[in-house]
């Protein structure tokens, strides 16, 4: 559980760290980004996951959404981890953007062949929020989760499997529904089988349907110029499984955003500021 | 003069664009970026230009550097070209980080190697403003400059050598003093030869001393952090330069900042505040 440290770099007046470890879940090396914030450096402060989407590394969200600043303001570290196991030596782990490397979707596969490694729900539910507790300043009662894409699903079905585990959570274009969209079905087949039972269990708009943890309000923000809406991304079938459940739900479509950075960075400060609410991080806006 | 849209994508209200044209100073193909803030679909807009540093493309800047907020919210538009000519065939143009391509320099070789090329400083001063006056809605006579580095120099020496043709100038770690640093002394030496006197013509801190134009406040950020302060940047000799004239000037030494984005993106809304003052466009603060 030993951690290396790979870069610290000051931004913000707090520092924008890299990590890497052996982890236990998923058998080999991982990095991940941590955004200390300078309140970190006298008392204990809320925690914010960040899951990125398909093909990213823990750099892409560090380097191009900008959320160090509202961060830094609002006293939240931040985490991004990277999005897949790494170099496993599986066959035909490299062969797809959507599948494999960087592509880990936030389950933990069932398949033999990829059982052992990719079990990145476990390792975001679990691991990482153990490492993180242990090696930094936080509260551990207060984290929240968010994310884009494919890791918006990610923060849609870790929220919703594990009631009262984090406080709030928010996505950009998230795939909100994989079992009818063409990424998920392709990942779940691969990672978990053909059994379609096994698949709502990493479905969001499945599981809302039987949600019955404390509801805070559930924040999406899709761009109507994104090439992946509405076919893998299907919010508006989440958004009626919540509404049917009385989940409170708030769906922002955006005209003409993509599905980018340049998207993601345009809402990153309603963003952290939606889940420094449910933090008790905003002080000056409570 | 025709410009070809490579991209344009939504981002902070606005759009966040880059463009290709044939340069004629160049004599090859080069790319900028445009930031057009929403306040340029009902009027015309002053116009901030950025100059990377070593090794930059277009993409640094508007990929890190979070400037499009601020561009957004007080309706700059900004202008980032590249940081040299690209794939001119000349024999050796890509052996260093630190000449050739990616490292212009923002001068204009007399070297006959170069000469043709590497005209980075007419491209800037002439050509680009000349193409972004007749293509975009913005005001002429409203133009400031900023930059990172070699781009720090680049836009010192931009303002020093064109009194009033730009209304404010600042700079992130720049190159302060070229001909008593090994980066500056390589470059001038492989582009301008050995004549000395004719380096002085592209040090900011030997143009200061004869310097007789308008005097606004000259902001410089400088982190203490930086591996290439003091050697390479100097921004000390600068700073005497500018006093012993009366030229205003204020050096910033930010602790624990290095040379990366994560330094530039942090006081970014400062610079873009700074400029918007002797641009006029901070009706918010006037």
């Amino acid at each position: 559980m030993a951690l290396e440290q790979v870069s610290s770099t000051k931004t913000f007046g707090g520092f924008q760290k890299v990590f890497k470890h052996k982890s236990s879940e998923l058998q080999c090396d991982m990095n991940f980004a941590v955004y200390v914030p300078p309140q970190a450096e006298k008392g204990k402060v809320p925690v914010l996951y960040w899951l990125s989407g398909l093909t990213c590394t823990e750099q892409n969200f560090i380097t191009k959404a900008g959320a160090q600043r509202t961060a830094s303001e609002l006293g939240v570290l931040l985490v991004a981890p990277d999005t897949s196991p790494r170099a496993c030596g599986i066959e035909g782990e490299d062969d797809s953007y959507d599948f494999g490397t960087g592509a880990g979707f936030y389950i933990d596969a069932t398949e033999d062949k990829w059982k052992t490694n990719y079990r990145m729900y476990s390792y975001i539910t679990k691991e990482l929020p153990s490492l993180i507790q242990s090696n930094f300043p936080i509260l551990p009662d207060k984290q929240s989760v968010f994310g884009h894409s494919m890791g918006g699903h990610g923060a849609l079905i870790c929220f919703l499997k594990n009631p009262g585990f984090y406080k709030s959570v928010s996505a950009f274009a998230p795939i909100c529904n994989p079992m009818q969209g063409q990424w998920g079905q392709k990942a779940f087949t691969g990672y978990i089988g053909s059994n379609k039972e096994a698949w709502k269990e990493y479905d969001a708009t499945e599981l809302v349907k039987k949600y019955q943890g404390p509801p805070p309000d559930i924040l999406i923000d899709q761009g109507l110029g994104d090439e992946f809406y509405p076919s893998q991304l299907l919010p508006e079938n989440f958004v009626e499984a919540c509404r049917s459940q009385k989940v409170p739900v708030t769906l922002r479509l955006q005209e003409g955003y993509n599905h980018s950075y340049y998207f993601i960075a345009s809402f990153m400060e309603d963003h952290i500021r939606h889940h420094a609410r449910y933090l008790n991080a905003l002080k000056q806006q409570d």
